[in-house]
C-alpha cells in the first residue's frame, strides 16, 4: 500500500496545514520548529518544502535545495506557495516559496519521483564504522539557556557516535539522530534532523560552534519503513573568507544510505575548544 | 586587482552578452555550448547561471543550484533574468530564471560572496592520489557522430586518469578536464566542465553510458590564478527506481579543492559493457 502523502506525521512535527488545492500551506514559528534563539530553523524550511513538493505532485521527494533568504520570530505564520515547473511520467519538479507577510524567508527548488519498475538499483557508498546509538550519551545542543528553551531539539534527539577507523582526512562528525515520541524516519523527518553541517565544519577546523546555514541541499534514497534512528556523517570541506562547504550523508542502523546532501555557511559563531572549557564551568552547555 | 566581473573569458565560453543594467543576459545555442544531439547542455544553463549571479552583484560565485526544468534546440536564443533576493555585507542571495521565448528552461538559486578577511580558512579533505594529465589519453564523449558534431566538447578536453590506491567503496571516476585554447578556470568554467555525474552512476553500477541530468548542485572555494588543468572527482551514491544521486569533487593539480558538488539524474542511458565491445567493433566511440 502506497504512503499517504502529505505524511500526518510530517504536519504533525512542522505543524503544517495545507489547502484544499495542496498549492499552499501555512505554518505558525512556535518553539518546537523554532531555532535556540527563536529564530526560524533551517531544517524547518527545507522539511517544510518537501512535504509542500510531495503533497502538490503526490510523488515522495527526490532531492530538494532550500536558499535561506531571511529569518522570522517566534509567533509568526508562515505561508508556502509551491509552484509545478514540469510533470514527467515519473519525476515532477517543483518550486516552493516561503514567506510571511508576502516578505520573502526562502525558496526551494527540487524534484518528487515515483521510482521506475525494473530502473536502476543500487548503493555505492559504505557506511562508517561507528559505535551505535545505544552506546552513547545524548548531546545538547545549542548554549544553554535557562529558561528552559529547547527549540527544534524539543523534537530531535541526538547522541554524538564515535568512529571505528582513522583516515586521511579530518574525521567526520558522526550523530545519532531521531525523532522523539517513536516517530519514523521519512524524507521531511530527515530534512528537519540534517541542518547540521557548520557544526561539523567548526570541528574540522579544530573549533566548536557554528554558523548561519545559507542553503541545505539533500537528495534522498529509499527509505525503509518504521526506522526511527539515523545516523548523520557529517564533513566539513572548506572555507573561504568565513564562508564555508560542508556535506551530509544520512544511513540508517543496517547502513543503507537514505540521504546524500551539502551546505554552505556563514561561519560566525565559534570558538577555541580551550576558551569554551572555561565557559563550561559556567554552567553552560555545548554550542555542539 | 580584482577581477573584472562578469569575467570576458566566461562570457566568450558562453557567448552571453549581458544587458546594461546587468539583470538580464542572453546567448544562442550553438553547437558548442550544446549536447552531443544538439539540446542545451545541462554545464552551460549552470555556468551561464554562475556568470549571471557574479554580474548582477559584483561578487564571485560561493554556491549555486541549477534545476533542469525543460530543453532548447540548436539556434534558439536563451534569455536569463536575474533576481537579488537578499544582499548582505559579504553574501548575496540571487535566482535566476533561463527561458527561451517565455518558456521556462531552468531555475537557478545561489549564493555570490566577498571573503570576509580574518575569517575562517581551510580545507579539510585530501585529494586522491592519481596520474597527471600528461600520462593520459585524450577521452571522447558522446557516441561517435558520423557528421563530426562535437557540442561543448569542442571548447573542453578530458582525460581519464587512473587511481592510485583501492578504496572500500565503488571507485570514483577521475577525470583531468580543461578548456582547450588555454583559458584558465573559473566558476563558471568548472561548473561548464564538471556537469559529469550522470556517467560516474553508471561506472559504480557497472554499467557504461549515463542520464538525463534533473540539477547539478555546486559550492566553490578559493580558485588560484591561471590555472588551466581541473581534477574531477565523481561518485555514484545510489540509484532507486532509475534516479540516482552522485558527487563531485573538484582539484587542482597541486591538490587545493577548488569545489564540490552533487547532482541527481534519471539514468535512462546505459549499456553493459560486453554488449558495448559489439558496437566499438562497429567504429562508434564510447559514450562517456
Amino acid at each position: 500500500m502506497a504512503e499517504q502523502i502529505p505524511r500526518p506525521a510530517d504536519l504533525e512535527t512542522l505543524g503544517l496545514s495545507f489547502d484544499e488545492d495542496l498549492h499552499h500551506a501555512r505554518f505558525d514559528l512556535t518553539a518546537r520548529v523554532a531555532r535556540h534563539d527563536g529564530g526560524l530553523y533551517g531544517g524547518t524550511a527545507i522539511a517544510a518544502s518537501v512535504v509542500a513538493m510531495e503533497a502538490v505532485t503526490n510523488r515522495g521527494a527526490l532531492w530538494v535545495t532550500t536558499q535561506y533568504v531571511a529569518t522570522a520570530k517566534l509567533g509568526d505564520s508562515i505561508e508556502l506557495a509551491s509552484e509545478v515547473l514540469a510533470t514527467g511520467r515519473k519525476v515532477t519538479q517543483v518550486l516552493v516559496r516561503g514567506t510571511q507577510d508576502q516578505r520573502l524567508l526562502f525558496v526551494s527548488v527540487g524534484s518528487t519521483a515515483t521510482p521506475r519498475e525494473g530502473g536502476l538499483e543500487g548503493q555505492y557508498l559504505v557506511m562508517p564504522n561507528v559505535t551505535p546509538p545505544e552506546d552513547n550519551d545524548p548531546m545538547i545542543l545549542g548554549f544553554g539557556r535557562s529558561d528552559g528553551f529547547r527549540g527544534f531539539t524539543e523534537q530531535v534527539e541526538y547522541r554524538q557516535a564515535r568512529l571505528g577507523e582513522k583516515e586521511e582526512s579530518a574525521p567526520p562528525l558522526v550523530m545519532w539522530s531521531r525523532l522523539r515520541g517513536g516517530r519514523s524516519v521519512t524524507p521531511a523527518a530527515i530534512a528537519f534532523m540534517a541542518d547540521m553541517v557548520p557544526g561539523a565544519i567548526a570541528r574540522a577546523a579544530g573549533l566548536i560552534g557554528g554558523g548561519a546555514s545559507l542553503d541545505n541541499s539533500l537528495r534522498f534514497g529509499r527509505i525503509p519503513r518504521d526506522e526511527e534512528w539515523i545516523l548523520l556523517e557529517l564533513r566539513g570541506q572548506m572555507a573561504i573568507g568565513s564562508h564555508a562547504h560542508g556535506s551530509v550523508k544520512v544511513w540508517t542502523r543496517d547502513g543503507a544510505l537514505v540521504a546524500v546532501g551539502g551546505q554552505s555557511a556563514n561561519m560566525m559563531n565559534m570558538v577555541d575548544p580551550k576558551e569554551f572549557e572555561g565557559w563550561e564551568s559556567l554552567g553552560m552547555a555545548p554550542p555542539l
